[in-house]
């Protein structure tokens, strides 16, 4: 639920509007798949003790169909050549009313609801005795579990257009509806237009962002969303009618009534059209606009950051380690709130565990930032260097990304490192920490930024702190150039499957050790061990033990089961080693168990190992164990994963390990990066191309030599 | 439209069958939404002049319903104790008729449609006159536009379960329909179904595809897809029931009742559900099972492509080149029939051109494959080497990238310059080429698979040739790696829009020049003439040219106008220019001409060019033209373009002319390979790790040295 839409928790009495727009078609005929299934919802909403009004309009667009038909019927041919008079707004109104509420009637009985009709004008609304009993009347009718549908009486109203007038009861179906569900003390009146809602420009325009909480100093006179089609309302109407209910204490939402299941999301909580509720002016938070700014302004203090000299950003990371030491006790006090509410919120001890910040943590953290600010500078490295003609000379260089979005879960040490990886790399960075780290990744967040100087801008590295931002920026792919989110499987998947921006990351790990026949057997039972305890829910640790055919007659097999169970190892067998060891058998090959759990198999060679490989795992990391260099060698040429092992734990794919520093994370994508990634996955090329005044001119315009000439200058 | 839907042209009389998991909801009543856009749609047909049939079912369900509720208000308490009997059958049909048809008349008015109600049994068709008089009543209503609906008339009917028997009439609403579908002629009918069609396998299982087209011999017996809540039917039924009607001549769609918009895609000849046409065994096809395989294929075959020893693949690219050469007049008969079709297609001049294999060029090619041959083996290169700990090596080495997936148009030549890339950097490659070009890719394509070796496979290059097959392949993120779009920007964005596998390339091509108040005067007007003129429909063509302010008061700007003019390209500007130069005012600064037409500007200084070249460029190709040095470097460090320029046309940015070798594409994006796309590009690399059964153990395993060693061996 989206943390602006908590109140629909309390809701019961709900207002719903429907507008000319919605119920009917272009061709002015009631639009019945779409009605249908509006009504389905409500239907649904009545059963669950939702006490539901509804307010609808249509019924002068439904007359005017109507009467058309019918005067066409009755037209002679000569009739058919004069003008034709538009019909009288009146007279639709009578006709349309009565079709309209008879098949309104009809289709709410096939879902064995009963409804009501109120007609109402804007004198009725003067009488004050009519007010209360209005309310007595739709308040048995709810009880009844009737849902009373209110029209405005357009056939007998005596209000003519310009509609608003000063009376200021109400002059549209959009106003009657806020009024009503003042009158009714409704707790949710629901808009249903045929736009998404309020848009921050006209939706046409690619630019346009939906709105999705009005905050009346922000949008004060913002009207876009407006192409009703038909009807008075339009969305200024929408608008309006939204600000008074909700000023009044009705929180209002505009939503389309073109999805199916709008009315259910936004009760729901879901983020669905846009909200108006009286408190939203104060809420603090990052609206879907702020997104798109946050990640232009990283964009724009990482060009700034890229154009300093080297030793300045060297310093930006030396006052960082320098001033996370500093205040050591800062964070130490934050740190702790976060892990004794994690506690007390009972989360469970390796999630508090990653977000405890040891002892002589900070200062690990301040001697990595130190080792990067003493690396070689990563920006502008000239990689290749080519004599393309005489005088013109291409260099290609490395550079930074531009602006990345990572997205991690509990450990606020990794905001650390990724932050100064970011400033060594010069990229922009948006952070989304976990929320159990929340004061933790504030002060660390605050104490990095404060080391950035104004030429380059704090907003070079953003922190995002709420959930529901994510979406938003996952939509950013023409400012954000790479995501990379750090978390659990479905945290992987769910943002792979929501963005146009490239991730790096990886989904599964699902890592292989085989065992040869020609194996030392101490050195296969370490390795065995190592990959599957020494730290299971890591995704290096390994998930299938695949064991050559000829040990599980020699005994070598069984050392090692017994082995993985004296360690408490809860073991599954394919079809092969099941049968064989009398073991449950595995429900899929490919499954990461992320404990002490793991899946064996029996293999007939190397071959067979390799194609289970290919077939079941998931790139990461695969190992080897084997005295034969031959069949060794042919394992490590053929297994096509991100990081292939001979005679070591699979546990050794780690940045750090790796001697890479620090790292963003691991990678099973084979394009940009793969295996774990530290600087040289934060950076990609650019053509620097020198001449003196060189045109192609049908490739006649220059001699091309292509030498090759050494980087170094 | 899909080829294998062209028959929808011809349609007029389609019956449309909703089955009661169609009309119903979970809980028995009428799925009002559903049913409404299902009539919406027919009602749409209906007035486009098509004949419109309507079989339905569902009474049952809803008389249930009706009966149950009937009951539960006639009950005591004492009879709601009671176990509650099943209700019969044939009750339920009478009351759920009536109500049924009542609703559907009312919807169908609404909507100004006559519909007609027709219940039938299987007795009544046991009589040749009822058949003639069916025929004659249906023809007769059709006459009169209105829908005639059919249902058994499962209230009176004599049948009993098991319903089906031998007197093969009809035993349901599926088989109904089908018989329907021949006694009245139709040319279409669908089946509606609550779900997409008919699946490979468990529609559950995220393997399972949907089978677009039914060929008998390949999927006799699948009848996956069945998961029908209500009613008999299920998707068995509907098989059985489409294969009958095809195979009398009916094409039968199942498709899905739940999309509001699938009848209309159906007829609009949109691949939607599972078509079975009688001649659909015979026609020649790529199924979408076939993509699948197919890239399947290409990956098996690009692992064994890369475990040949470096030599062999050098072999084939020699024999490849040998090939091309030997067959030259083969491929020129094709390239001139396939040059000849354009011609008489109306084609323009620039496609015509680009169709066309010029005499020499297959010798071009043939020498461009040697060198590509003799280049350094791309494959294993060890790019770093590092010593983690005593006996424990890694490596970090270049590897194929899988499967590749080019969209190219027009140029047969693409063809042979990718393949070859490919074959050299041990990939495999799924080749899509435009239709015009169909002959010449056809025998190249034959050629170069010719010149692989079985123990390879000459399934590594899949050449395929309809356009309906991308969405397929686009699908297909599990085996292809990378997908290398080369045509319009409109091709590149549909396809960055429909894939989650990483696209390569560039839709956009707006490269500048900014002209410095310090040029050189000649040297620009050369420059800019060539960017522009030298080939305007390239993507490294001149699209912005910005001028320095002084240049606009020293007749600078207007040496640089006039020559440009003299070439006969048109001037559009910004606001200082066009007013200034009183030419027409551009529409937008992004935007790519691919003509002799230009947008000019001028801005006050490198800073103002700097910010125009990132708010409204493409990143592809920028050049700045100056002498003086220290404006120069600072354009050139701060431009974040793909390739960046000084005093040297945007017309270098290519690969042959960085001297790459053959290029795949130019890439504008950020992630993996930026710029001119040769072998690199084409690359990814793999973590190899030698050890001697080094454990992690809590990184206590071992002592870490991290030592850098020469990566030459």
């Amino acid at each position: 639920m989206d943390s602006t839409r908590a109140f629909v928790k309390n809701v019961k009495r709900v207002v719903v509007k429907v507008g000319t727009a919605v119920v009917t078609r272009d061709d002015g005929r009631l639009a019945i798949g779409r009605v249908g299934s509006i009504f389905e919802q409500l239907e649904e909403l009545n059963s669950q003790a939702y006490e539901v009004i509804l307010v609808s309009s249509g019924a002068v667009g439904a007359g005017r169909q109507r009467l058309k038909y019918r005067r066409l019927v009755n037209s002679s041919f000569a009739d058919l050549q004069k003008p034709q008079l538009e019909l009288d707004g009146k007279a639709c109104a009578a006709v349309g009313q009565n079709g309209l509420m008879a098949i309104y009637d009809n289709l709410f009985s096939q879902l064995d609801v009963t409804s009501s009709q109120l007609l109402v004008t804007d004198n009725d609304f003067r009488n004050p005795e009519f007010r209360v009993q209005l309310s007595q009347t739709v308040n048995s009718l709810l009880a009844l579990r009737s849902i009373p549908i209110f029209n405005e009486n357009d056939a007998i109203s005596t209000r003519r257009a310009p509609y608003e007038d000063s009376s200021g009861i109400f002059w549209d179906n959009d106003s009657l509806a806020a009024l009503l569900a003042q009158e009714l003390q409704a707790d949710l009146l629901i808009l249903l237009s045929d736009v998404e809602g309020l848009y921050s420009g006209p939706p046409s325009d690619p630019h346009s962002k939906l709105i999705h909480t009005y905050i009346k100093e922000k949008h004060q006179g913002v009207t876009f969303g407006d192409k009703s089609r038909v009807g008075r309302g339009g969305m200024n109407a929408k608008v309006k009618a939204a600000v008074t209910a909700a000023h009044a204490g009705t929180p209002v939402v505009i939503a389309s009534g073109f999805a199916a299941d709008n009315i259910r999301k936004v009760l729901h909580g879901e983020r669905i059209g846009t909200l108006f509720h009286k408190d939203a002016d104060s809420w603090i938070q990052l609206t879907e606009v702020g997104a798109h700014e946050l990640a232009v302004a990283a964009r724009e203090c990482s060009r700034r950051l890229q154009g300093l000299p080297s030793g300045d950003r060297r310093k930006i990371l030396l006052d960082m380690a320098d001033s996370l030491e500093a205040n050591e006790s800062l964070i130490k006090v934050e740190n702790d709130t976060d892990v004794d509410v994690a506690q007390r919120a009972g989360y469970d001890e390796s999630l508090v565990s990653r977000l405890t910040l040891k002892p002589g943590k900070i200062a690990a953290l301040a001697k990595s930032i130190r080792t990067l600010a003493d690396m070689e500078e990563p920006i502008g490295r000239i990689l290749k260097r080519t004599e393309l003609a005489d005088g013109l000379i291409l260099e290609k260089t490395s550079c930074p990304l531009g602006v990345l979005l990572i997205v991690f879960e509990s450990r606020p040490d990794a905001l650390v490192q990724i932050a100064s990886l970011a400033i060594r790399t010069g990229n922009g960075l948006l952070l989304k920490g976990g929320k159990e780290a929340k004061r933790s990744n504030a002060i660390l967040h605050k104490l990095i930024t404060a080391a950035i100087p104004d030429t380059v801008g704090e907003k070079l590295i953003g922190l995002v702190t709420s959930r529901e931002e994510i979406p938003d920026l996952l939509k950013l792919d023409d400012v954000i150039d790479l995501v990379i989110p750090r978390g659990s499987n479905k945290l992987v998947s769910q943002i792979k499957n929501s963005t146009k921006i490239p991730v790096l990351g990886h989904a599964d790990g699902i890592c292989h050790v085989y065992v040869d026949k020609s194996a030392d057997m101490d050195m296969a039972k370490q390795i065995v061990l190592d990959a599957k305890i020494d730290y299971p829910a890591a995704c290096n640790a390994m998930e299938t033990l695949l064991v050559h055919q000829d040990l599980s007659t020699n005994g070598g097999l069984q050392v090692l089961v017994e082995e993985l169970q004296h360690e408490g190892v809860t073991l599954y067998g394919g079809p092969s080693a099941s049968s064989l060891l009398q073991i449950a058998v595995a429900h899929s090959f490919h499954h990461e168990y992320n404990s002490r759990v793991c899946t064996i198999e029996i293999v007939q060679d190397v071959h067979a190992a390799i194609d289970h490989i290919h077939k079941h795992g998931s790139s990461h990391t695969d190992c080897i164990v084997t005295e034969d260099t031959e069949v060794a060698e042919y394992f490590l040429r053929q297994v096509d994963s991100a990081a292939v092992f001979h005679n070591a734990s699979t546990r050794f794919c780690d940045g750090a390990r790796f001697g890479l520093g620090a790292e963003v994370g691991i990678s099973t994508s084979r394009i940009h990066a793969r295996g774990p990634v530290g600087v040289e996955g934060m950076l990609t090329t650019r053509w620097i191309l020198r001449g003196t005044g060189q045109v192609v001119d049908g490739d006649k315009g220059v001699i091309y030599t292509h030498k090759n000439l050494s980087p170094e200058l």
